[in-house]
């Protein structure tokens, strides 16, 4: 879809986005540059990438990295299996930085590079993960039409300056003044003619896109109001909070998938009714022998956990149709996949025992699927009755009626 | 200690702190104002109040809170064994709870309350828990000499101007400018000189005590460098940050408290080599039962962790006494408090059973301290050869000689 397809507008020809990822992380107080820090596992960076991958009409991603950090960038596209991602060099500064990531659109005649030119180009900051399609999408398009534009927020704290002796000169009135955020968009010749006419201080001293398209092209930036979700990562606790973020979107979304059976899909039914209260949940009843189009939809909607429920003793073969489907879904695996596969014992049979050679087999499943960052559980569940489990919850119970859960897998 | 013992200059005769917590919190999102969100179980004013009650010479603190709040804060000091505190009650903005908060120094001959006028009075946000005594006392004996100082930190974004139609008009230089901060110190003739002069639109659309005192009283604020501890929680981001720093802050030290028989003594120092590379170890050999002024200075040192080391069975009496010397020591249990006791099964004896009685007792006893916020663990450690335990350790074997560890407690 392209930008023009989603709100009114002139269509943009071609996006592309640049992520400054050059910084030292000085004010972090640690030695790794932030953008590279893991969080949960996985660094900063690959988070800001993958919002910008997941972006249909964004056709190349340039990361500009120092030269220390080339091979280390090139390692995590590799391993998160980033796509439209090409790695520059960073310059000794920030505008450096920008800089040598838009050469990489406009020199293909002298590199290697076959990078189209976009018509927009939007900057981002690597260390500003939680960035929307929403605000993206308004960026660009302001950037359409008045050849710069940038997200703001309010100012946090009143902004002061001082005198020469170190005490209050003046405070600024906070309501008139807002803080620069990023995204920004330009149209590329705006910002490329910026950059190439730029002084040595500025490219030195300055940190402000929007600024210099101003200072050398006229062109007054479209202030665009962003969320709270901009904010970047600065200091250490950015990162603590970074994670309780990406922690809180794991549990958000849970997919319930039954057979087409009736006593299973009941106990799907009853499963959904009593999660939807505390995350959102999806049901689907599919044959996953035969593939699914809704199933691709609820992957691509970033939901990343499954409870599949089917009334076989073991169900090793549909839990490895889900694996190849996701693997086929071809969407990079930000976060841990959560498969657990439950297995209701014959709803007729009170009977309850292990095929020790079946748990070998799914034990062994599970500990290679976990390194494709896909956790599989297995849980075997006996009912007590001759009834549908749950059922006793149907009669007000809170429990459900179960005589054994028995967990295995990772 | 009064402010003038810690650093060159004059000594000021008595410090005062104004805490406004009146905000609603809509930033955050959510229904409870900030202030009272808890955050590992306990509100963030109440960790705000704590850092200021710990700096023995502040002598009183009010915490100003809206009319709806006042309950939920007397509760707050009543639970948290909060000292110094008085509650006054806000206006509808910033402004009018921090003069209300003035107001109580000012007309002690009009009220109930017998609070001595300070000379320098501190105005600190309830929203910043993780404030230091440094930065306190800086800003007290700068706010002495120069009549009003308040805290600044680096700018972390560009700030813009924006013209009438929402586009950029031009942007600051951020090497300039200064994002003002709390905590802010001011002579309290100063700041309730200004107070008194205020127009109405100060008090309803201003935030800036510093702005106050140079436009009334023409005093230049002195600024001082803080730390990034100072940051306000503003967004529920914030909150999950302050979280994570608490829970680092609970595990940094850990003092391990043997009696004076050489073998256990051995013990605790073998466990403080363990321990030492991971974490802050303080080890000290004292008889419980005779209290310890060296433990006090533990204590208020804000070591919370504990590790009991003695080779009886039993020693619900020795863990009873070091729960006795917390609560004596009349500290604001602020974190809670973790008590390990480990008892070492007689090094000369290889048989093991438990007194179940006994084990009744202790559980009893943990659970009775619970609610006090202590938390009592015990270890039974039996040795499986007739030595010193951790020797296994000394002859470079990573896993302690334990046969058996048992964990009893909450």
């Amino acid at each position: 879809m392209e930008p023009g397809g989603c709100e009114a507008g002139p269509a943009v020809k071609a996006v592309a986005a640049v992520l400054p990822a050059g910084g030292s992380g000085e004010r972090l107080g640690g030695a790794t540059p932030k953008q590279f820090c893991t969080v949960q596992g996985r660094p900063l960076v690959s988070y800001t990438v993958r919002a910008m991958e997941r972006v249909s009409w964004i056709s190349d991603i340039i990361v500009v990295v120092s030269p220390e950090n080339i091979e280390t960038m090139k390692s995590i596209i590799e391993k998160y299996g980033h796509k439209k991602v090409t790695v520059a060099e960073g310059g000794i500064t920030r505008h450096r930085s920008i800089f040598n990531g838009l050469k990489l659109f406009s020199e293909n005649e002298f590199s290697n590079h076959l990078l189209q030119k976009p018509e927009v180009v939007i900057i981002h900051d690597a260390v500003r993960p939680f960035v929307e399609e929403d605000i993206l999408l308004k960026v660009v398009m302001a950037a359409k039409e008045h050849g710069a534009a940038g997200a703001i927020r309010p100012l946090v704290s009143t902004v002061i300056a001082s005198a020469a002796d170190g005490c209050l000169d003046h405070s600024l009135e906070r309501a008139k003044y807002r803080a620069s955020e990023m995204p920004q968009a330009f149209l590329f010749d705006i910002i490329y003619q910026a950059y190439q006419q730029c002084t040595d201080y500025d490219l030195d001293y300055g940190t402000e896109c929007l600024h210099l398209a101003l200072k050398y092209c006229k062109t007054n930036a479209k202030l665009v109001e962003g969320t709270a979700d901009l904010w970047k990562v600065t200091y250490k606790r950015d990162l603590y909070a970074a994670e309780s973020i990406i922690k809180d979107s794991l549990s958000q979304q849970i997919c319930i998938i039954t057979d087409v059976k009736e006593a299973v899909v009941q106990v799907g039914f009853l499963l959904h009714e009593c999660l939807r209260s505390q995350i959102k949940v999806e049901a689907v009843s599919v044959s996953l022998s035969k593939g699914n189009s809704h199933l691709q939809n609820i992957f691509s909607g970033q939901c990343y956990n499954f409870v599949c429920i089917n009334d076989k003793k073991y169900a090793t073969e549909e839990i490895q149709q889900l694996v190849n489907m996701l693997e086929e879904s071809n969407i990079p695996l930000l976060h841990p996949v959560v498969l657990i596969s439950a297995h209701l014992n014959s709803l007729e049979n009170t009977s309850f025992s292990i095929d020790l050679e079946e748990l070998t087999r799914m034990k062994k499943f599970a500990r290679e699927v976990k390194r494709k960052n896909i956790l599989v559980y297995g849980l075997l569940v006996q009912c007590k009755e001759k009834r549908s489990p749950w059922r006793g919850q149907e009669q007000g119970n809170t429990a459900p009626r179960l005589a054994n859960n028995r967990g295995i897998g990772t």
